[in-house]
């Protein structure tokens, strides 16, 4: 079932590798009769392709996304949304001596004992970031549907490596004035040129860097979500992990909260345009499982890109020696800017279910 | 479904409310023929259980379970095993004012949205940490299946507020002399009463304090997990997530990871005694989703308890006017040393369904 | 999962053996707020209930179900509603001698195999036909619920051997003047009577006898269930098939149907009362899937009862050596008119699922 | 989830309308490693395929499978084998008049309800048995991995309309002689025959027949399948009703069985070649939900043909009038032939499910 974002409503099967014919995706239990905005999912999809600017891997794909079924007279029609997107630019020689000497902290090794060596280890396989163009145009037609209920989803960076951005807050999230780039998104613009140097340093020494991705989903009515295992925060990690590279996921002051006293962390009750929210929003939106009506926000960690062209150890499978081994190939200095609506598009399909 | 914790082999159907007549588990999916140990069962829930010392709510039970079904002749049969546990130290007229008045930072308000005022405020009701007490039963039992097939689960405080332990270590936690204590279980015992002053100044200011536990499972076979959406990390995120006061979860180097270079953070693979190791495990044991064969490693945030004495601000859901709340009852000033065997109890039951 | 009725709202985990301490549900996701009335519960399940006539086994179970937790002051509170129902009166000792001497056409030798010996034999363990008194309960639970939405439940039995009582019609469906027997619910008072003469003569050869049940939701609004794996026959079936002795369900003109041209079995449309409404029901209320608004019909084939106290064929699973075999013991020689109210109960679940 | 048949290893999402650009399916959690033949799997789905004689629609389809991922050098690689099919000769204008007014006993009523008027009309949308031609796809190469397990499955045309072949027996199952034809899989010669006079008749006649296709599962091990909720019955149950037309299904001698005595339709246990046996098999290798060792038999009813060209009555659905409906298009006078791939194939995926 590893291919499949199961929810009450939607489901989302992913389908692909690196370098197979195509990669996809089937979106089954949209509402019938939505009328979507190709031009604003392209606009979407084109955040997370390559080959945007320096920060990223220099290869380059249409990632054209081809409907093949669920679109009719241009709406929605019940039957499932699927889609593909034809892997055009494939080098696989790059990745012969891959199969059998793992590169440390891929999937690599990981994949080779689950499929005993028939693992794709072509681009990554089935394991590549590249699976989350499908992704971004799931999260493109669900964040769609979204706005019609009046639910938006922000992402920022919130840090890179050391550099850390502002992060939301109850008054920068409703201001109408802050405009996040799309491709290298930033609350302080400042902040966001210090981050580029880091990457830049990283890239010119082969090496790269990590970074943590802010979330908020904005207009949630209070009263959503289910206590115990089927909670906001439980079904929001479930499928936030589905993203190469995120090793963590907090909510609201998260781990930073465990740092403060009870009285300091706790969100103090007011009332306001006669609705009762909270003074503060520790909480993250989130109350044993179940959404208070303040926006939802998380923190996500993505891990330093494992593909760096500086010398690693690894270990051959079948001599069982010690190697040196050298990536050549296309590669991010620094995933997190790419990997932003990706977490913006598994969060707009996890609420969307969620809202239906 | 918030109530079941459904794996591809194992289900846990949780029931109760804090002050109900009983709360319990139904244990679906357990081999047949396990000859359980109730004595170490019993141990092990008495590490959760309140009253303990004076680190912990004053309230007392019993917590004794009683078996109802799925053991014959004191083996597992096949059919689910059902246990409840009598709630008889129940005090509602505690909680009477609080139904219009909600707690700050707890699931009173939500759930008041959420079920239009019919959820049941006693102690918590629903979301109650006392539902853990047949999380831990359950845990205790797939606890007892995986020791046989090698593979155990240890956990310790890794910080209390400011106050930080030892991290587990490759060294470590294979250490046999590596001594936790069941009730309070730290690697450091120097750090250990550091936490403990932390948390008794906290109980004297009527406030409360979090934490981070951190937990690992040794021993388990590389290969195990799915890609993408059922990925080891997708599953024990969602699991853990039904633990009230849970805000975060990372693995292996996790959110700190984000600070290193990916030279740093990528774990070189070696070869010790015939098999491929890595020889750091800043990817927690799992890679792409996959067990590499590594120590699973996570930590878990825990906020610091809602329930506090001293006076916060709240709303009356009647006049929607602020009032102060000034919460009686009886509560942890530190919830975490009782739920780390909580997340043992949960990474157990999500470890063995991965496995079988 | 086996023991999990899983659905997207509504899941019910029952648990407990025919001779296990107790047996029991844990109901989850009812809507908070209902008012249950308990009187009507008891009345539902009586008619489950054993002892009640000649055709019926004497074992007697006081089955009173007892309530542990999710009703607070007389309403659902949002937490699973369990329940636990005690076997009192158990004589394990009538089934020693089976433990390795199966039952024909008994779940016994399947058990054996699956179990690897260590399923609990007494009483037919958990495949007994008494763990259908907890899914009455869940069943006369949701069957209120229903009620309020204007949608009720209704069987008889349709066929006890070769005597055939008439069939739900479009008329009879509506008309109040129909009285079903609750524990004997036949629509012909003559043919009723023919059946039981039929039960007796197998009872008097220590024979049994099977039938078929047909059932009926009335008030389904139409548009409701989902196109290829998860429509209304899906659905209804998946779960019918979890009543003991079940060995077939066929909707509207079903098998009969496919006796006739396409031109008969086709049901025409016509307007009646302002809306789109079909002449005949050979559908039986469903189209690829999904309710058309008309009554959903289906009928369901209950094997004769296995167990049976004409010696029979069996082989000693220790010695493979062919034994005859004597079921002492009490049973039914018609299971039909107690599986009735059991068909009804896990419609009543699988239909509140598909409208909540 | 309609899309979706999801099992606990394996899950197929199918995907298209029958006028859409293509129709396929996602297949996931198939073993790594197995090399696909791929002229068997098109030599199984010719057999589905319309257009091949003078029974079926005469609209031709060149219905060939492409592979878009999950195979790498000729083998399956662990990521999800995806496949399009197509949609070449599409006529959508003959489906313009239909869209306001359904065809008696098609989807068209209860989706246009569901839908709101937005579901894909032409060619009978996603509800076409055209659908089944990734079903084909994916149960030809379920097939071919429960063969190498020695598992087999095999069916035939058991009846239409009152023509009746041969039933599957303990026999002829096992007998290497038993040729089924492909296209016409009957086990008397000269029953089919009969059968092809019925259909040519109802053809001439614009009229349409219905049938029962009865399946077979050999190789099965005992003590596979789950009691109540996840019994073998259940999820083939669930499964099968997922091919359009499927009115019913009953496992052994189901229906029939309930004209027995007890003691005619319990099968006894002997030994054969030092394996437990039943003489019999009226349980059709299913006891309490698990098999026995014995082969898995099901009947299934599949309906008329819906479309027929003689005038039927309709309800226009804006002027809510009678009005005379006459259907032109391609259609089938039956479709219980090119019907038994089809649940040769859904028995197949939910087969090699249980057993993985």
């Amino acid at each position: 079932m590893s291919s499949i974002l199961k929810g009450n409503k939607i489901s989302v099967s992913v389908f692909g590798q690196s370098h197979s014919q195509s990669i996809g995706a089937v979106i089954d239990g949209l509402p019938a009769g939505i009328e979507l905005d190709f031009e604003k999912i392209e606009a979407f999809m084109a955040r997370r392709a390559p080959g945007r600017n320096s920060f990223a891997t220099p290869r380059k794909e249409a990632d054209r996304p081809q409907i093949l079924s669920g679109i009719s007279d241009g709406r929605t029609c019940g039957a499932p949304v699927s889609v593909k997107i034809d892997n055009t630019n494939t080098r696989s020689r790059d990745y012969d001596e891959l199969k059998l000497l793992p590169r440390p902290s891929h999937s690599d090794y990981a994949a080779y004992v689950k499929y005993c060596g028939n693992n794709d280890i072509a681009g990554g396989g089935q394991f590549s970031g590249r699976l989350t163009a499908p992704l971004c145009f799931a999260g493109a037609v669900c964040s769609q549907i979204l706005e019609k209920k009046g639910i938006s989803i922000k992402a920022h960076i919130y840090s890179v490596k050391d550099v850390t951005d502002e992060g939301f807050g109850l008054e920068n999230l409703y201001d109408d004035d802050l405009r996040l780039d799309p491709f290298f998104p930033v609350i302080s613009r400042f902040k966001g040129e210090q981050m580029k140097t880091v990457i830049e340093i990283a890239k010119s020494a082969g090496d790269s860097v990590g970074g943590v991705i802010e979330c908020a989903v904005l207009g949630m009515p209070a009263g959503i979500g289910e206590p115990m295992f089927d909670g906001i925060e439980n079904v929001i990690a479930k499928n936030i992990f589905a993203i190469p590279a995120i090793k963590g996921i907090d909510f609201g002051s998260g781990f930073e909260g465990t740092q403060k006293y009870g009285s300091e962390n706790n969100d103090p009750f007011t009332v306001k345009d006669g609705k009762v929210v909270t003074v503060t929003n520790n909480h993250g939106g989130i109350l044993g499982g179940i959404t208070s009506g303040m926006p939802i926000v998380f923190k996500t960690a993505v891990k330093p890109t494992a593909s760096i062209s500086v010398p690693q150890k690894s270990v051959n499978l079948k001599t069982m020696k010690e190697e040196e081994l050298k990536i050549h190939g296309r590669h991010d200095p620094c995933i997190v800017p790419r990997a932003v609506p990706a977490v913006e598009a598994v969060t707009a399909i996890t609420v969307l279910d969620l809202v239906l």
